[in-house]
């Protein structure tokens, strides 16, 4: 059989695989992330998705060329060792992601990455990036975070590069979950939303939201709920909506003037289920502040949608 | 004799001209920008800076093996054409600025670049940047510059990179001379700093920066103003400063969680005087807002000075 690569994109929630032949997806495989709190039970479903994605492209282990796994946290390239990971049960500090994986798949190489960076890359060579060597891809889930792409490679900086989420947009402004004021995150990631939300409902205003939070058996407010609700016409949605565009276009501006970029691919859960409409009131929000009027960088949504971390993992992975 | 190169920072004001022979400043010259209004006496005065540098460097124009030039605007890498350099007298709209000096000097090869760019490539390759290879120079002046150099190169974008003043620092805040809200450059440049002092005076508080102003033969307050007014213990002065550095705080934190660089040089006129105390009330400013907190990038002040510029057109040039 042809070698087969794969790609996991390994997420608090759940953990999604795919296997590639060839640059194309052949195989996909998803589950739940398990509660249980300890490395090893990651490990282990880990290594289940990917059997199972195997399978689903009619491939076996001994086909099996190299894994990519992208992780939330900082990543140590040489090692794969995984830090601050706090959204996987059981990561806490520090994991050597990359040898654990190695050993249970019984020697198979192992490049780990970030989420985020992997989501962009993916998106970059196999999505919507693909016509572009120059971009930035906004990921906006949990919170928000961004992949640079540089004359076709991912900027990494010393490690730390594409916080995107914490450029300030407003000084001395909201809260944000990193303890600072102000950040794109406080604004525009669901953390950040819900928060808000919770706040003005505290202040005596009405939302939909946490009704339909509860019809859908949820404890917290998803893509999926945001998305909802704002169908269903509730203007503190919309407000929220608004002012996550408002934020995102003032940092969107700010990196654009700063890089001059081709591109902007917005991604992630939210950014995913809130499409081509948000995309436009960013857009409309980011272009009057862009030093270069007449020039402004191409806006698309993913393409690869869900799939975009474990396609990037698998092409970080060489596949 | 040994071959040199020139290298020019043609500014509003000033021309600088340095020639450089084994990559060390062997010779140097300065003028007043023509008044006239015309090209051509722009080009004549550079020709005239050029001989007047190589004789000061013991070389002669057979000796001169290329030429760099360092211009505000926009350029055209390939061609040399400059286009909306307002600060320089006679430039107008667009100028074949390479061509022109090319021909001026019958046939030395001529390489053209931005002001601020050619700047923070001679403080990298020639000043307090050397060590590192990935780091943003920060040019205060007029207004505020940067430049980013990423792997070792100066990074273009599609050509308009860099616009560091142009970052928005406060929605809705001080109106910029690029007619939108809360850019940087509003805060910290010189021209953003006269407006908000002129302001503040017609709102009734006092301040000696027009007195030094005039006492000093100037229309405008320069760096030089800036600087007597601090030592002199004005009031207005180190709220303008302190607003300048808390202005800078916010958009180099910006840019250093999207990039995570290795250092900032600080430079450029008003970057130079104000010195070493403005540049750790920036850094005060910023640290809080980094996301990586515990390995902030360094944070220097220009080595070249006033000659950066120069130097920096004159590495462009190869020299």
């Amino acid at each position: 059989m042809e070698p087969v690569t794969a790609g996991i994109d390994l997420g608090g929630t759940k953990i999604q695989a795919v296997v590639t032949r060839g640059g194309e997806v052949a195989g996909s495989d998803r589950m739940l992330t398990p509660y249980g709190g300890d490395v090893q039970s990651v490990i282990e479903a880990v290594v289940s998705t990917i059997h199972a994605s195997l399978s689903s492209a009619g491939s076996s282990a001994r086909d099996l060329r190299a894994v990519g796994i992208g992780t939330p946290g900082s990543i140590e390239q040489e090692t794969g060792v995984v830090s601050h990971a706090a959204n996987v049960p059981g990561f806490g500090d520090r994991v050597e992601l990359g040898q654990l994986l190695y050993d249970a798949l019984d020697g198979i190489p192992v490049a780990v990455g970030n989420d985020v960076d992997v989501g962009v890359l993916g998106e970059h060579r196999r999505g919507a990036g693909r016509p572009f060597h120059n971009l930035l891809g906004v990921w906006i889930g949990t919170g928000v975070g961004g992949g640079i792409i540089l004359d076709g490679a991912l900027w990494h900086g010393r490690g730390a590069a594409g916080e995107l989420g914490h450029i300030v947009v407003e000084p001395d402004g909201r809260l944000c979950t990193c303890g600072r004021r102000g950040c794109l995150e406080a604004y525009a990631g669901r953390i950040g939303m819900e928060r808000r939300a919770r706040k003005l409902v505290k202040d005596g205003q009405r939302t939909k939201l946490f009704k339909i939070m509860e019809r859908r058996g949820r404890d917290r407010l998803t893509s999926g709920v945001y998305a909802q609700a704002l169908d269903e016409g509730d203007k503190l949605t919309k407000r929220l909506v608004d002012e996550a565009a408002w934020a995102l276009g003032i940092a969107l501006a700010s990196v654009q003037n700063m890089l001059d970029l081709e591109a902007i691919v917005v991604g992630g859960g939210l950014g995913d289920r809130l499409g081509q409409r948000f995309l436009d009131r960013v857009f409309a929000e980011m272009a009057p502040r862009l030093f270069v009027r007449d020039e402004p960088p191409t806006m698309l949504l993913s393409e690869l949608g869900d799939l975009a971390g474990a396609v990037g993992a698998a092409v970080l992975a060489g596949g």
